[in-house]
């Protein structure tokens, strides 16, 4: 699954000179002259504007789009996971028994998701640029530009009262102001059984041939009724054609194409083993705390989804990163310093690997500092951490802050900081625990950060004190304290407040470390990196992926998988083969519903299929739809192949998964019965 | 499909210490203490007996089994691929559209088919080796072994008219004289269309899951009347479940599970891709024959089968021999050395690899001028070197001729040099040529082979000349010169058989140069290694295998790939499911008959299925069987991950491939509506 379950890592570099299917390109420069050799293709500007406004961003990692003129919107049933979690309890299982609003009173609100709608871009290039200089140090230059890009966030926001960021492209090669329409009241309408949406489990994930019907749809709400979306995806009468031209528009949320080799070798070596360790780490724990009954395996379940997920997907991405990649990688570095030094007008970026090597280095020296900066598994950790710097920051002037407390932010923070979603005080203190035993085992003895967050004390203890003692679970002891200001925190006595402020020093002190010492190298050497690479390479590119809205395009393709071929498509008869030559044990049962309509499912429809279309992680939801608009799938997935296009893109064996447009129908009107809701999706 | 396409290779020592459900077992010596531990069984006296004699080999290269007790015999569509051929024309094609008897009389002659069901085994190791003069030379004493098994072999015939071969196992460590029961009116009842037999062509040819109905049933008669045949396998009620165990007769070709480093080396980097060259060459040659039109495409089919399988087989084994395998090997092989340096009684074994070295040294330097001792590809010229050798060799005494000319060989013999099966000229020329062309391009100008085979002329005038003007493609003529021995032979001016008089002196040269300088060296070093292997590894060991009867056993099991699971069966959902996902394209379109009876067909009815059995080449319709001797399944293939078997078992995920019972049962009832069939297979 290709949610993004991460933030983005890291930004580097554009990627010029891109081939094939290759990119994730912004609205604002797409490869025409690509389309139109490749494909005889050149979109329309309405069918951009169509395009861009029917395109949704889930603010929790995910894509998704409007697909009826009644605010209808449609993406997976794994990007919609979280709020089906919170929005189930011990009674009713959303998650495993599926939802289905078959009159509009039962469309029911979700607790905290957020989603986006770009509504315009703005190049503020120069601007930015106008406000640095360049004689200045390096942690200078980076806090003056930060500065400038909340201060054109700040006045957009006050001007249009529209969501604005300031996205960096083409690693400071280009800032834009994008602006999104913001909607909060969303209603979900209808999600496939858990068993239907992720049949196989773990097993299939990241696989192809696959058998999910991972879908859900919500609604957008504005003054208690359903909005107008004029601008949407109508749905294909026949769905996607082996070999045809598609579409994917969404939020991909970090690629690293123009990473140096030492760059790369970071990955490979620290970050990427790093994490599958911790995740390991943590995905026992959670099969421990799971293992103590039916309503814990309930409240750990998306956790231990999630985590799946990322170790599946990083494993992938570690084996991407095999000799043969990284020789081409490095074939390409050589390459291009061969270039840099050859012209004397390009000298200002030769000794940029050099500097970029040097910040690698300087990571690693600090490395297991950085991981721990605070609690990350305990829910009530994070908000406490959240609340102590949200009441500081908010002192300052706007342009000073960490961007997320920025003016421009709050309203989206604040949505999530209060939100009403259940918070489980034993998965909590188990989670906590954990953090807190990791800490005490990876860092040294008397190591500052164990000190504060142990107190002294062992970490099932101090976990129990913390998270039995705090009133933070009711959202309004949160509102209370935010809205206190500095002044309530400072005085609150809510023992995991005053964890939170005590970490708080040293929290602060390892993100000003790397941001002046890491992050400001990495931008202004990237960025010489990146005017190098567009002199000598040409201007034709796209830049790395940022979780904004991009357009990639590709074609319905299956592809070669040892001495055979796979088929561009799966149809339901491989779904009850699959279960049936697994004597239908777990996890590739049928769901009960799939089974018991199984009679009345054509069963050679389509089901899912695969394109060559470059996406990655936060692309989950995203419509695929051919060159007239239309909606003919539900990307879900990439396969295992697939993974290493974190790093580079192939089209040789790696896929974008989707759900068939025409499986969904099928599900809908026979698996489901959801008549009325197919009739929308269908309607003239 | 596992049809063994050549004769052995190369027959090395015994694999002691077998593990896990390893092991081809000869039917006197199984390992029934592991089969009792691991499993909780042991065969009765009684069940051995019956499977032996419900075991049928096909000798053109194929088991098969008794599953009625009327002379019903079952194997693979492959297996009988060669009939089939010879028993279609231009109008009439039984491998595209299937062959049904629905009664008695449209039972059809096979035109050149032998079956041999094992009578008895007999050890004659002691009169064998009683014959060698331990101080002669190498070559004298192969000699002295070759005629003292002729001996034996011509005694037992004489005295029981049964067909007697003395088989070599654990490499010279057993003689047993075998004899068998030989049926040659054998009559095709029942073969399922290519299509449906081969799902999917060369591509899924070694792919699990797979979807094929590789079956063929057959009558044995003899005096115009089905044979009766008490020993059969019943048919199982429900087939093969998940975990059971089971077994597997049949004859496995070859497997080469102890050859030396220095052997495998030259494997990998010798024997292996230069078969691989020539498949190569003849494949495009034949694609290039059969774009001429329909005829000459179904005239040419099993033959591009027959090498885009062996390519496929080969390129596996040759992968298999990775730097893994080579390692393990090499370690085993060291630790034997040592052992045998540290033993004193084990002194005679000492030089064994070394002399064994040389041995490949040997066959290196005339790498070349092996492989050019005849024309192979043209079933005229092997018809001509055959009659040629055939009659200077039965004028020798029995124990000095060539194996394949001994007395109790020449029934057989016969029944194939004077089949009326249909020979096409312009395929043979063009075949001829080929072979001549080859040679040409390979060795060296002047070379005594091309000088006689080429006779200074260019390769197709040559192979037009020799096809165009002889007689041979009329069995009668063949039984005339046969008939009229050497005389007539030499006195013949049939262009073909001028040709291979003259060829013949070389092709003995090379032969004898063989046997004198390396068979008799691997031999005796092969036979001292296996006795240093005995005496330090213990003696519960089976032999590489000879082609003839063995039973392994094993477990019904799926296994993982990549990162998830492959089930241990398919059903006919998944053979639909694979159509429709490929849009019923060939080579993955449906066949008719399976389309048309679609809505007949039980679609969660097993149809295919795979097992931890040791197969290997040659075990193509071989039966499979629980403990209760029930037939559960058919082999007719092994994975890609099971090529590798040749030299060295695993059950990580090497698997055989089965059609199960149950999926032959539904084809027969609701595909092919063979109703008195399936009821013969399942009278009570």
């Amino acid at each position: 699954m290709i949610k993004l379950l991460m933030l983005l890592c890291a930004l580097y570099f554009a990627a010029p000179g891109a081939r094939a299917d290759e990119g994730m390109w912004t609205l604002d420069n797409l490869p025409l002259k690509q389309l139109q050799e490749r494909y005889n293709f050149t979109p329309a500007p309405e069918w951009l504007a169509k395009v861009r406004l029917a395109s949704v961003r889930f603010n929790d990692g995910g894509s998704g789009a409007f697909v009826s003129p009644n605010g209808l919107v449609l993406t997976n049933h794994h990007v919609a996971l979280g709020q089906l979690q919170k929005m189930s309890n011990e009674k009713k299982d959303y998650v495993k028994e599926g939802f289905f609003a078959r009159r509009p009173m039962e469309e029911q609100p979700c607790p905290d998701l957020e989603l986006n709608v770009l509504f315009s871009t703005q190049d503020v290039t120069a601007r930015v640029l106008a406000a640095i200089d360049a004689k200045a140090s390096d942690a200078v230059q980076n806090s003056q530009r930060k500065a400038e890009i909340s201060r054109i966030e700040k006045e957009s926001f006050d001007k249009t009262k529209l969501r604005s960021d300031v996205v960096e492209l083409y690693n400071g090669g280009q800032y834009q102001l994008y602006r999104y329409q913001k909607y909060t009241d969303v209603r979900l309408v209808m999600a496939a059984e858990v068993q239907a949406a992720f049949y196989g489990g773990d097993y299939d994930n990241f696989v192809f041939p696959r058998h999910d019907l991972d879908m859900a749809f919500f609604r957008v709400y504005e003054d208690g009724k359903p909005v107008k979306s004029p601008a949407y995806l109508k749905w294909s009468r026949g769905g996607a054609k082996d070999g045809e031209l598609v579409f994917v528009s969404g939020h991909p949320g970090a690629t690293d194409r123009l990473m140096t080799i030492k760059q790369l070798e970071h990955e490979r070596d620290y970050d990427l083993p790093t994490r599958l360790k911790k995740f390991a780490l943590r995905r026992a724990a959670l099969n421990e705390y799971s293992a103590r009954g039916p309503e814990p395996a309930r409240r750990a379940r998306n956790k231990i989804f999630g985590l799946e997920n990322s170790c599946k997907a990083y494993t992938g991405e570690l084996q991407g990163l095999d000799p043969k990649l990284m020789a081409a990688k490095k074939a390409e570095e050589e390459a291009l310093r061969a270039a840099v030094a050859a012209k004397p007008e390009l000298a200002f970026a030769a000794a940029a690997w050099d500097r970029l090597a040097a910040v690698q280095e300087k990571l690693v020296a600090r490395f297991k500092d950085l991981q721990y900066r605070g609690a990350s598994d305990s829910k009530l950790a994070g908000i406490a951490q959240n609340i102590v710097r949200y009441v500081a920051e908010v002192e300052k002037p706007n342009e000073k802050r960490y961007e997320e407390y920025r003016d421009s932010n709050l309203d989206s923070l604040r949505f999530q900081l209060f939100s009403p979603a259940p918070v489980y005080p034993d998965l909590e203190e188990h989670m906590l625990a954990l953090d807190l035993k990791e800490s005490l085992d990876q860092l040294v003895p008397g190591h500052p950060y164990v000190k504060t967050a142990l107190g002294g004390k062992d970490p099932h203890a101090r976990a129990r004190e913390l998270v039995s003692g705090t009133a933070l679970a009711d959202p309004e002891q949160r509102k209370k304290l935010v809205g206190g200001g500095r002044k309530a925190v400072s005085a609150s006595t809510d023992p995991m407040i005053v964890w939170a402020r005590t970490l708080d020093p040293l929290y602060r002190e390892l993100r000003k470390w790397r941001e002046d010492e890491i992050e400001s190298v990495e931008a202004l050497e990237g960025n010489k990196l990146t005017k190098a690479r567009f002199a000598i390479l040409g201007t034709s590119a796209y830049p790395d992926a940022t979780f904004t809205l991009r357009l990639s395009y590709g074609k319905v393709a299956g592809y070669e998988e040892g001495t055979t071929r796979v088929p561009y498509k799966t149809t339901f008869h491989g779904l009850y083969d699959r279960a049936a030559s697994f004597d239908n044990q777990p996890p590739f049962d049928i769901s009960p519903l799939e089974a018991s309509r199984k009679g009345d499912v054509d069963l050679t429809t389509p089901l899912d299929f695969v394109t060559t279309n470059d996406i990655i992680g936060g692309n989950s939801g995203s419509p695929i739809f051919n060159r007239d608009g239309e909606y003919v799938g539900l990307i879900f997935d990439g396969n295992i192949p697939g993974l290493v296009l974190r790093f580079a893109y192939t089209e040789e064996r790696a896929r974008a998964v989707a759900v068939h447009s025409s499986g969904i129908l099928e599900g809908l009107r026979k698996v489901y019965r959801m008549y009325s809701l197919a009739e929308e999706l269908t309607a003239p």
